[in-house]
């Protein structure tokens, strides 16, 4: 690309480091920044340093909060002797939004995967472990993506808590509601013929 | 969206208000800066900013510049008597690239479009015309987009420019190199047969 000004090729050039956004994007996105009023990319920058300077992770969960203790581990409506264990704190919001679970979380902050270099250190699996042998949780469940990795990381952590007394459950896989039977993929139809549920479970909600 | 965080919330907001990013590609792009390390929101939040408060428009063609005469208009070695219509100064970049042209450019900063509200006033066309006046110029190349807005714009200026004894010629329209007849639009096809060139003047470039 040939640029006219330093100031804008600079500006491209970290737009474009974001995540799947090219040079072409970049440059979309900032001459529209341009053409706007100037208060518009103050707004912006404003809130990624506030963000980036200000925001917490829950001591707790690990949920991105903005003070020590997240609002879902301070409210003393949930119950604490459940923890769903995510990968990430879009899936704390997937589950939240669904207004189905009234128990706690906690972020690995990823999975483990070797091929991406990030290993069971890099996660808060110890603090986990810890918080489970601190005494009051009864039941994990585990609600990771479906992968190779989402299962290792499941593993891993299940071999970790073997000695303790809880329940470990993970969310049910199956067929979507909505989806198409035909479409399915022969693993995910397979298993739910192996795991059906008794017909009455499946009318709850 | 459940979000735990005001921060992040904000931020998502600020975000999401780029054209084209929805809310989830902003949270996806802010978890991604708030996983890196904090220099590269420092980077990004500076670069953007600079380019909004010290950017300038060049006073001869108002393209971007970073001082007050851009660097084409500032090159000697260029054809001063030939000026380049472009719409915005993406054009001008796509046309320096082709490395065809060694003239000037005139960047209007849009189309006429009564349906967004723009107007000639709106452009820098009062600006061309002043130029074009003032002497030195012998020819203007109309490359805006071929749609009705780009052909709107290159008629009200052609008409404004009626008395002056210029050459105004438009950029060839017709099949791109490289495309099947068959797949060719109507009119473009129609176009390119009325408008056919001398094959010789095709064997150029």
């Amino acid at each position: 690309m040939n640029f006219s000004s330093k100031l804008l090729e600079n500006a491209v050039n970290e737009v474009s480091q974001l995540p799947g956004i090219g040079k072409r994007t970049a440059l979309r996105l900032v001459l529209h920044l341009l053409k706007q009023p100037k208060e518009r990319t103050t707004y912006l920058t404003e809130a990624l340093q506030n963000l980036k300077e200000k925001v917490k992770l829950c001591k707790n969960c690990h949920n991105i909060s903005d003070v020590d203790l997240c609002e879902i581990c301070a409210n003393k409506n949930r119950n604490d002797e459940l923890i769903c264990v995510v990968e990430d704190i879009r899936d704390v919001m997937a589950i939240e939004s669904t207004a189905q679970f009234r128990g706690m979380y906690h972020v690995l902050g990823g999975k483990i995967s070797p091929i991406e270099g990030i290993g069971p250190q890099n996660l808060t699996i110890d603090s986990l472990i810890a918080k489970v042998r601190g005494g009051t949780i009864k039941e994990i469940i585990f609600a990771l993506s479906p992968t190779m990795e989402g299962d290792t990381t499941n593993f891993y952590i299940y071999k970790q808590l073997e000695d303790i007394d809880i329940s470990v459950s993970t969310i049910a896989r199956g067929i979507a509601v909505g989806n198409e039977l035909e479409y399915a993929d022969e693993i995910t139809l397979g298993r739910s013929i192996l795991n059906r549920i008794p017909f009455e479970g499946s009318l709850k909600q």
